[in-house]
């Protein structure tokens, strides 16, 4: 339950701007990671202490005006201290403060005129947690020369190969502006959509299967299980589009129209996983009515069962307990073939009883 | 059903602008509270006769030309007169009058060109009203120096921690003007709607464990009363959205752009709101479907016990009855070994029908 | 059925502008009453014959130049030569006519440069027709200095609190234009919707407590019957909305600004009733699903009592039918405790399947 | 099925404008009928071999500069060449004239710069065709002073009254222009829609007596095949809309500003019948529920019924089997007043039952 | 399951641009195929190697200067190497190249400035895989004097008539430009549709007989099996509404007006399919109502006999346990017409009760 609605009353009553952590708190340590690059210059740095980063930081917005990208990754944002000082030394405005460490926000794009506010989700299916979705907030800063991210959890695999075509020149990257930096970012958690989108394929085929071979009350939960994934999924992905589409058709001073056109392609991207979505949604509808029409059709041979064995039985009982009956003057008693005539009787009333079943197809 | 649909139809054929309560009258007395302050000065004042109104308003209207702002709270709009010598010290228009008395109003604002009127609804799930879910209206005039906010009852606990701001000049509040003011009012009573989301989230997994460990008549009727819940927060937090998109995006004289970046981020606030409702309405329905599928599957784990003992017992019986007819002449039941024998058919028989259910699995 | 689809096949294949009633007659009598006025002036004449309209109407107009405003109320539409006549006299087009005889109009509103043409719904519940909703159209044409109102019957109770006002000179009206007029007129056709929504209102909540109570098929017919009455009231109400939407937007020389503040007032009137008929349609849906997982629920309770019944008696009858058989050589039917042994079994079986039945909550 | 998808896959391949008749041939003889009229002359000419045609129209294009309005209406569209002949002489495009001959077009308009092109749905029930209704394409080519209807087979009926007002010359019809001949054959075909839809209600009526009164798979099929009719039904209306709404807004040469305000007669006349139709299918879609609710009733009422014999006659039947037993020591047996007795035993079992269901309410 | 989402995961973490096919590799061969014309000259020759690519195009590129117009047909996309080369002699963007491989596309088009990039989406019914809807992409590339056209698998009888035409100069084809190729080349695809919508057609006609005569558990697969196959036709024909509809919309330099009159023809095919499309799903959903309401019916059915079984026979054979009992002290069992009277007593009881069941009407 709490993953759909994090403990936002928290913050009922206290002052706008307030910085609480809103959300689970993933991580223990936070981690600052700063990569600053261009064509030729590569530099990698991690920081651990607070005091660090005040430092750091005034050398790095002295540095920034030169003709430098830089990168600050930061893992955990479950200390609002760290997101005040980095805020304050970018000049980010105390409510998106309070969005980075509200991890409960949709996926959204603000213009604040020196800098643009990008919030996405990212999602995972943790095999150690239940197997169950999880989303993850993702939020990106966008410098006219730097990129400030900052993620609830360390979530190495998925940025590392930018990291790596950082430290290795590999395409365009090192030449681009902060604007591709951003963009390569934002492509990454969007092509991570898919891998989940597949795991998600793979068990509606699991589900198909069991449908066929051995549907139960374990059945029905797992569709449930689904259907409700599916509605996190839409809430982190369908948002996305209109986010996406607002960057790529806005006047900005940020994103520059070579970009633009690599936006175009990423918003195919999120409109291709929402038609996945869609298309899974209808698949797990489909899968349910299938379960419940199983239901029915499972309930009817059975009562076919019950009802062919009670219409044979019945009246050959009835006709046996007739001839129990201890009446003094009961002629056919005494006729010597009147059990063999009986039993053929019973015989042949049942084969009727069959016969008409066959030819109602109940059998 | 008068939660649904109030009283309006009192009404009908009076005069436009007619002053009429329309509602539940919620509290006994009208208390009106007037906190003015600006940065260096804070006063408060309590009133509580009629008379006291016409005099210090009439002073306060003078004072308001100064840079001060003024917050004037009404707690309780039965009584049209005090609404009426309010709006008319206010110089408000009867229609807004009328539509503050009437606490059947949908959330909505409009610009009079001299103040802006905006009606929120207030949520609250109160344990000694059956623990349903109560609206109440809250109506805020917004001038540029001064915000009148009309309560049906005293709310104190949600628009304290406003009046401690103002008290004790905690944030920008005291700094700000009167549009801050009122959206300090309006995001007290939007964070005041996650409370009452989480308590029905709460209320949505006692349903779901209630579903898997005794469902009955009592969890359908728990179902429906949740889903009567989520229309009224539906009409109480949709039009919100447009409320405060209308605030923030308009050229207005009352909100200056500072504040319309704030109003941005209620704006964001409501939107969470209406995505959890709207995913509660989806869990909800799918609390329904699983509660409708349990009965369909009880009743054919019921048919098939029936089955099961018809199938098993209706033929041994049947055998049974063919050994207690009276004919004379059956040769089997002067046999020594016809007893062991029939029960050995018996068996069989039984065993049989035992296997075939297991082959159908229906056992 | 003919409520829902008057005969207007009757028009196909005449002249366009061909004036022919469609709709029930619903009044025998034509009745025209003409109030003049202006703030100091009040008359009120009421015609009965054809000819005197025409003098009446030539005077009438020539009159209507001077600062008059006159309400010509018409009850009763289906006398094509009075609606001719009087529409030539204010040289309404033929197309106008035809709509004000056809009582079969959705609400819409027209501009016809020089008059305003204006289709309401007025809605009743009528006790002496089945108690069935009825719907009667309301045709007014704006005038700068006049109102004609058309009725299907004489609605008095709804408009005559406008006449009482324009006697008694209450509130602004005598002093306002005919759009203000217009104006009072909606409004009151509005507000009377209100009754009728109470009404149906009223009629959910006896429905919802016949559903605890005594459901049955009586029952479904309500809710169905309720159903139908709701596609008559959105198909009343909806299209009003974009009516009054249209004439509060416009730049229409019959409206005036001051006026279109009152036309919003009633356009959140429209919008509230749209929002209550809106919830009572889903209110009828959840009692219908309530109704029917009601008749499922009922199927599993009786099939609970057939399995009961069935599973003890059945193995029960076995064993009493085994020692019914007239084996010669059954030797427990000699042992002298031979029968209460046996009933101790029946006992101790039938309390088993108890037990069994009470594990699986079936009791 | 060959009704909603007419064999259009015969063109795959073709040259784009390649004339091919897609669709039913409904008639044998193409029959063209060309009507010339101004306010003072009246002229009708049928013609029927194809070189008539193209002297005719020859002359007739050099005529038609001369203020007069031709009216050439074609029955039947089975044959390419007429079609062709036409169009070339009219100087209609390729396109047009393939679909004037692929009648599986939906409504719609179009303006080629020299003439617009109209298609619409005719509508009718034919009685000799298993009582199933039948759509007919009527394409209009409306010239500044000619129109050309093409219809696929002659509905006199229809037309008939135009035709009627032509020659008569009632109303304005030969007073107007070209577009205004379009109108009144559009008016035509839109008027002609109630008889049909009158038609269906009858039936919706039909199958709801049907319901109350001896329901079965018959009244399945019934509505099944109703609702097909309004997949029908409004895929020939619904385009109507947006081709009114167009050819009434448009600034197009082809219609004067005073047939527009007839066109928007057209407008509201669609909107009703849409209105109908949209009534119509809740109507049909509440019949299948009562129909489909009424099957659960009355499997409910069987189920009552055998669970009522069962649980009155198992218990008895075991009583009376246990003294069927043939125990040597059963001290019952011998007592005198035994049997009366256990008739007595069995009775009141059997009365208590009954009480038991009717608390239950199940009797 | 594999149909619905292809392996997009593996692009996860590459280079944006970065070549790699998506999909099922179709062909083995990738055949090049280039056909010249204007309206004197024809000429076509086909590539095998990738250097003759090479030096073939770059003639090609000087050619194109001249007033030709080159087709190049690519059939088979799984190999990167052929795309890359490609597309850097025409100087298409890296994106486009990757969407050119990735055929998992949404059918969309994308003005780049010197060309004009369209996708769609083939649809045939294959024989030979299981009989089931296969998609298959085909991308455009349109240059002023050039389309490139990229297949996954040869679809000769589509594009056949195509070549016909050019080779044999049949139509205006060699007359017009590289935007009347594109356009026939779409209109290829679009009318190729319609062979596979009257396949479904056939399938939903052959369903209906089967619901009426044999309904199983194979109906219902089959139903759900054709429903997801509406959902890849929705997938693959609505989006190509907008492509279409912006290609005739737009100003662009490659598409001249003249032909934009035929994209409007193909808009109106697109939409005609989609209305089929929708009209099929709404048949499908109908035919799994008539189903599922089958099932009921059966069940019905079957129940009612096996009430009107045990109705008959339970009291029956009650009454004759009855005088199978043992008392000493029976009466009746001594009287001379006992047997024969209990007999009449059973018939009666009998024929009382079939009775019932025909006023009720379950037999």
């Amino acid at each position: 339950m709490h993953k759909l609605l994090k403990k936002r009353s928290k913050k009922a009553g206290l002052l706008p701007g307030s910085l609480l952590h809103i959300g689970e708190q993933k991580t223990h340590d936070i981690k600052i990671t700063i990569i600053s690059y261009n064509e030729t210059v590569y530099e990698k740095k991690e920081l651990t202490s607070i005091e660090e980063y005040v430092s750091f930081f005034r050398a790095l917005s002295l540095r920034t005006e030169k003709p430098f990208i830089s990168w600050v990754n930061v893992d955990g944002v479950h200390n609002p201290e760290v997101v005040r000082t980095l805020g304050d030394i970018f000049g980010v405005h105390p409510l998106v403060q309070e969005d980075i460490l509200n991890t409960d926000q949709r996926p959204k794009t603000e213009d604040y005129g020196n800098y643009l506010y990008i919030v996405l989700k990212m999602l995972s299916l943790r095999s150690d947690k239940g197997n169950g979705l999880q989303t993850e907030q993702v939020s990106l800063l966008v410098f006219p020369n730097a990129v400030v991210s900052f993620q609830e959890e360390k979530v190495g695999d998925v940025f590392d190969p930018i990291r790596d075509r950082l430290r290795n020149n590999k395409g365009a990257i090192r030449k681009e502006g902060a604007d591709y930096l951003a963009y390569s970012l934002m492509d990454a958690v969007v092509d991570n959509y898919f891998i989940t989108l597949e795991n998600i394929g793979d068990k509606i085929e699991i589900l198909e299967n069991e449908l066929l071979e051995n549907p139960g009350q374990a059945t029905l939960k797992s569709i449930y299980h689904l259907k409700r994934e599916m509605i996190f999924l839409r809430k982190a992905v369908w948002p996305l589009r209109d986010v996406i589409s607002t960057l790529s058709r806005e006047e900005s001073s940020f994103i520059r129209p070579a970009t633009k056109m690599y936006l175009r392609d990423i918003y195919d991207h999120v409109i291709g996983a929402i038609d996945v979505i869609e298309t899974f949604r209808e698949m797990i509808t489909e899968v349910l009515e299938i379960y419940l029409s199983g239901i029915s059709n499972r309930l009817n041979s059975v009562m076919k069962v019950l009802t062919l064995i009670a219409t044979i039985f019945m009246p050959l009982t009835f006709i046996a307990s007739i001839y129990g009956m201890n009446f003094k003057h009961m002629p056919e008693l005494d006729w010597k073939w009147g059990y063999p005539a009986i039993l053929a009787v019973m015989g042949v009333t049942g084969v009727l009883m069959l016969i008409l079943f066959k030819k109602k197809k109940w059998v």
